[in-house]
């Protein structure tokens, strides 16, 4: 079975949502968007672990402690050591669903790759996890396409646009209200925001 | 054979790449953008038709003149007497590839949908264009699933980060340094445009 590594920061996270949400209602968007992930990747036949920075209550999930020292270097002590194929996958990526998790996982080469907006990783399948290490700091897309090459791993890049639509800003949010199906869209919804159209162009409003 | 239909505004396009481009570049920028749509749906075994607001110099490309009453009026015109299947695809998606294009036209659905950022309608595909009717303004993805539903056709959405990607901001300039493989990429770094990485964050100049 794959197991799915799903790195999360739990205290103030998303900040460039803050014109929009406030630090507490932030950390509840940013658990609902993770729980999405975890739904998606659980229904896609993975374990899902999550890599925190904070542990937090919760007794359906496998957490492990990110250690201080950060994400890459975290995951690249762990993936030696671990027993199975690993699926990196951001906690942010709330449109996630049990077919684009399914279409990563399904390659049939070494390493699945789905590129972020802006030159980041969204979603790594490794198949061999000996084999690869990960570099997650500044346009990792391409750092990763090349880490595998250089170790001669054949790689796919998946075309999604559920797996690579990362939650940042404002306007991402659209995609939430849009395309959403789970408790993250729920969280936004509950809380009054809805779609606008002005000059036929979409945006999102809150109302209290 | 289906026919891929392109809308391209030839003059002042792309206004909000103003800050990047002046607009002599970026006409010239989206006909680069709209020749990489055309060689994909070309290699998708397509028949590009452009929609144009004006006419320009081609040998190659089939052109017609869209008319004053605009794009939705324009093609729910064209529908009916179509006598083929339709594509209808943005000039502003420079990233679509024949893989892409051809799992839109692949469908097994009566229609096909890939949704563009902020709630628009990148592509669709329709099998028998006398049954349906676009909406392009504002919003339109909800639209046309709606305007599907009601004519009781069933719908594919299409999940490709590559015909979801929009062009229209300098941020987006970053997708197509990153991703882009045809002549939009060129035209971009013929003319001074590299990636750069700011705090891990991946972003977009031009050296004159």
């Amino acid at each position: 079975m794959t197991v799915a590594v799903i790195p999360f920061k739990r205290k103030n996270p998303k900040t460039r949502l803050s014109c929009m949400l406030d630090e507490s209602e932030r950390e509840g968007f940013a658990e609902a968007m993770m729980l999405d992930v975890v739904a998606a990747v659980k229904q896609a036949d993975c374990q899902a672990v999550i890599l925190g920075t904070e542990p937090f209550e919760s007794e359906d999930l496998v957490q492990v402690a990110m250690p201080e020292k950060g994400l890459t270097d975290a995951l690249n002590e762990y993936l030696p050591c671990a027993l199975s194929s690993v699926l990196i996958i951001m906690a942010d990526i709330p449109l996630a669903d049990e077919a684009s998790v399914k279409r990563v996982l399904l390659t049939e080469k070494d390493i699945a790759i789905v590129p972020g907006r802006g030159g980041g990783t969204n979603v790594i399948f490794i198949r061999d996890p000996s084999k690869f290490r990960v570099d997650y700091y500044g346009g990792s897309f391409t750092k990763h396409m090349k880490i595998a090459q250089e170790a001669g791993l054949a790689v796919e890049v998946i075309d999604s646009f559920r797996l690579h639509t990362d939650i940042d800003e404002k306007e991402d949010l659209v995609e939430v209200l849009v395309h959403g199906t789970g408790k993250s869209r729920a969280y936004l919804e509950e809380r009054g925001f809805t779609l606008t159209t002005e000059k036929g162009r979409v945006g999102v409003e809150r109302k209290r």
